[in-house]
């Protein structure tokens, strides 16, 4: 199964590609927006193709998703740029990503999503943090309208701890961390188990090892 | 016929709703943010109705909306803000507004969209003016989707000047200027105007008046 990951150069991305690598059936096919990203994801195996996201129309992304199997949505406009990126890429940029699926005939679909993006969630936000709720929310409310093979995985606080490859995951649970190597662990779970197919999940750091906590999803 | 005027003492709100204190059959329910900003509102003939479109939730503006039979949405968060408020006001201001309409039965809808918010224009706008593209399409595409009987106005870019009453107005015209006070009496005439339903325009200035340039639609 050869799997398109949009937002390979991303925290979690780098981890969703080196896991694929050390999978015995996934390959991974790299989006990036930068040449120089391209090294280090080859290194990890993959094969890179450069699309940006934000300035970048559907059918460039649908070339992209060509003869694949799946997508994962993992990029993010990151906290250092402004609501204008959150607006273009969480929300714009994952949209149109879900469209090229379609274009392509990609029925596969992992997206990830932040915490709780609800309505009430959009409403209880911090201010600071509200847009990005709002972009997360459209972008989910989005993909669940498809007839896409989605899962949704909605992780906790991203932390950069080494995963422990133990995590909690319910439709919902009670709000705590995750380590980002966990949460590509789940995503790459979620692409081989055909279970988690038209499912949604909050993931947190856990006692149960992630295939068995996948699986009970 | 009674109007939820949601943007009211905005730049086109402000001349809606004086529109309607000179029309027969109609009459304005001005939805405001500030008490300060009712009694300039309530001289104009209006009833107020305090809501923060930003913080108050569906089920608020759902209760504003009670009993009116037309809602018309003119809020926009402005140039003076950041997109972090084109995403709270413009894109979730919006559909909070057209699911508070489902909520309190309100079935007729007009909104102030922006000139052409198609995919297209999103990928040609300026970098600055994209969020506020993006923000304007998912609020289309969101009313679009809903049984409601909408009407959709597309202006060109707005001007302060005085209205000439004459404009042009179909699906698509080329882009020009138009002053708010024609929008305003654009949006009244939609509202007057059963053959607007379920139909989106754009205007700019133009030659023909008003009255008949809405029923050509």
């Amino acid at each position: 199964m050869k799997v398109l990951v949009v937002g390979a150069n991303g925290q979690i991305g780098k981890h969703v590609v080196s896991f694929i690598k050390d999978s015995n059936n996934l390959e991974a096919k790299a989006m990036i927006r930068k040449q120089g990203q391209a090294s280090l994801l080859e290194d990890l195996g993959a094969e890179t193709v450069l699309v940006d996201l934000e300035e970048d129309d559907i059918d460039t992304i649908a070339k992209a998703a060509q003869g694949v199997d799946a997508i994962v949505f993992t990029a993010g406009s990151g906290p250092h740029t402004g609501p204008d990126k959150t607006m273009l890429i969480d929300l714009d940029g994952a949209v149109k990503t879900i469209e090229a699926a379609k274009v392509a005939g990609v029925k596969r679909f992992v997206m990830v999503s932040s915490f709780d993006t609800t309505r009430e969630a959009i409403q209880a936000a911090p201010e600071s943090f509200a847009p990005y709720v709002v972009a997360k929310h459209y972008a989910d409310v989005w993909l669940r309208s498809t007839d896409l093979d989605y899962t949704i995985v909605h992780p906790g606080g991203l932390t950069n701890d080494k995963g422990t490859g133990q995590v909690q995951a319910a439709s919902e649970v009670e709000r705590g961390k995750v380590p980002r190597e966990d949460i590509a662990s789940v995503i790459v779970g979620c692409l081989e188990n055909e279970s988690t197919i038209g499912k949604e999940f909050q993931v947190v750091t856990g006692t149960t090892p992630i295939q068995e906590a996948i699986k009970s999803i």
